[in-house]
């Protein structure tokens, strides 16, 4: 099983989509984030409700309504989105394998269990350098990096398609009345 | 769930027994092994199945035989040990999601999966970073840090304990007949 979950590419993806949203000070709805990218409208609802706990987005009351970014989009690490999702996950589970030694009997010495056992220390290292990595890059960096592929007028489109979405939200809303 | 696995954990305690059993010549059984750090003996019996299939450790045959390392503790990292026994998995499994914009209708267009997604490399940078970790310690090392925290006689003890068991094993070997 990979480390990092689905339900944190999914989270990436939407709030890229909401970096662009901020400029216009427009939120989006986590039903018109999943209905652009085509993913499970419910699953990405539970990952707003994570990222909102987080502290990564707030919710914009009301028909117009929907999720922002709780602060720019330069203050927001990958690392950040991996933990509101995913929860802080170890690399490694120490099960202190170092105290069980049969010579031991009964009783562990305490020069056995002194310390980071030497294997979870390299494990320590690796998560550390993983974590650094996911701390170094933000959704502003991401998204420049991903902004010089896309056509200029593929964010056009999608700020279009996005504005476009909220009279019909507001129409749902009327109806259901 | 840990991304690195309890079985990782259980080999590497093995192996390190193994660094020293090699200074005298003398293989180590997996259930000796197991038994000796009181962790279950079927699933170490599997692990030394995976290690041996991925050239981390060699069988000596005979009723004196049991399991070696295949080449000097120097040699084998951490990653090797790792991916003998969880294989090689992702830290990360990208879907490619920036594919399905519903902007795009029924066809994707080609830069919007050129290259490599720009969350998908932050996550190849964040694995590269763990695998370096792991490639850069070797069952030496591990090894000998380990060995300055125990006591001279502690080695002493666990090689009289594993040599003790070949006769023994050789007894079972006797009574089976």
């Amino acid at each position: 099983m990979a480390h990092v979950s689905a339900g944190v590419e999914y989270a990436l993806h939407c709030l890229l989509f909401l970096v662009d949203a901020q400029e216009l000070g427009q939120p989006a709805s986590a039903r018109d984030l999943a209905e652009l990218q085509k993913v499970p409208a419910e699953f990405v609802a539970k990952l707003f409700t994570k990222l909102q706990k987080a502290g990564v987005v707030v919710a914009r009351e009301g028909i117009g309504g929907g999720f922002a970014l709780a602060r720019p989009a330069t203050d927001i690490t990958v690392l950040d989105v991996v933990e509101a999702v995913d929860g802080r996950k170890a690399l490694f589970e120490c099960k202190e394998i170092r105290a069980q030694c049969a010579l031991f009997g009964d009783r562990t010495p305490g020069w056995a269990v002194d310390g980071v056992c030497s294997i979870h220390a390299v494990m320590i290292e690796a998560e550390k350098r993983t974590r650094d990595v996911l701390a170094a890059h933000t959704l502003a960096s991401i998204a420049g990096r991903a902004a010089m592929t896309a056509p200029r007028d593929h964010a056009d489109g999608v700020r279009e398609w996005l504005t476009a979405r909220t009279p019909r939200r507001h129409r749902r809303a009327q109806t259901s009345q």
